[in-house]
């Protein structure tokens, strides 16, 4: 990462979501790291989640992959933020994770989400856009990954 | 940050957009820590941008935020994304940054993104939805926030 988009770098017409892809690394302190994921759901410049979907993912994701990661001691999650290009997320972990345990816990915190009957913490008061979810398009995404095979979504290419 | 959503703790009613918020720390290794920074734009539920403002203006201040954040040696950039909500960005910084020294790294960087005149990794290969910007657009935003009083930036509430 540091002065440069790693993003800019990654050629997005050769990869084949949906993937995890570990997506740079920076040194903090004397001995901490963090570690950046690329959660992949759609395909690059083929098709993309719609706003309200990415907005209720990111709800269901930011509040529930903390905790799915706690049953790793030896990283804990910084931010998951959407991308720009509407075709993932950027996962940022406090600690050295490997893509599968990445997959794991992610596997674990879509499966959760599938048992919401509301998107968690869309009230004006919590939200910046408390309108903008779609939880049935959402689950939609959240089983095509479900429906992946595990080590499928290690390759990225 | 570590098990909670600061952003779903942080009441969006009484806020007064734009402006930029300290919005958590993290301890990184045995001496590290990281900085989470709310840059918010719109007025959360008044007003939002749209994707493909959101998506241009990621680019260009992704792109060149790390090398005004090089003038200050104690901090660098991790990580710049969108917020699901469309309202504003989050900043996520290596070291202890003070929120006047984000808005002043914000403002070269948007002084910058104004020269252009296209968007920077707009093709298919570096970026995942290519055709998603709006320049001119984008342009207006960065202009509104420049017309900000820096002090008035500081406020949150
Ligand atoms: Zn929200
Ligand atoms: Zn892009």
């Amino acid at each position: 990462m540091s002065a440069r988009v790693e993003s800019f770098e990654l050629d997005h017409t050769i990869v084949k979501a949906p993937y995890v892809r570990q997506a740079g690394t920076q040194k903090v302190g004397s001995d901490g790291i963090v570690h950046k994921f690329d959660l992949r759901f759609a395909q690059p410049n083929v098709t993309n989640m719609t706003p309200p979907v990415i907005h209720t993912l990111e709800h269901l994701l930011a509040l529930n992959i903390r905790e799915y990661a706690e049953a790793y001691d030896h990283f804990e999650v910084i931010d998951l933020s959407p991308m720009g290009c509407q075709t993932g997320f950027y996962l940022i972990v406090n600690g050295s994770a490997e893509v599968s345990e990445i997959i794991d816990i992610l596997e674990k915190t879509l499966n959760a989400g599938l048992e919401y009957d509301y998107v968690p913490a869309a009230t004006e008061e919590q939200c910046g856009q408390a309108r903008l979810h779609d939880l049935e398009e959402a689950k939609t995404w959240m089983r095509y990954w479900l429906n992946q095979n595990q080590k499928d979504l290690e390759e990225v290419y």
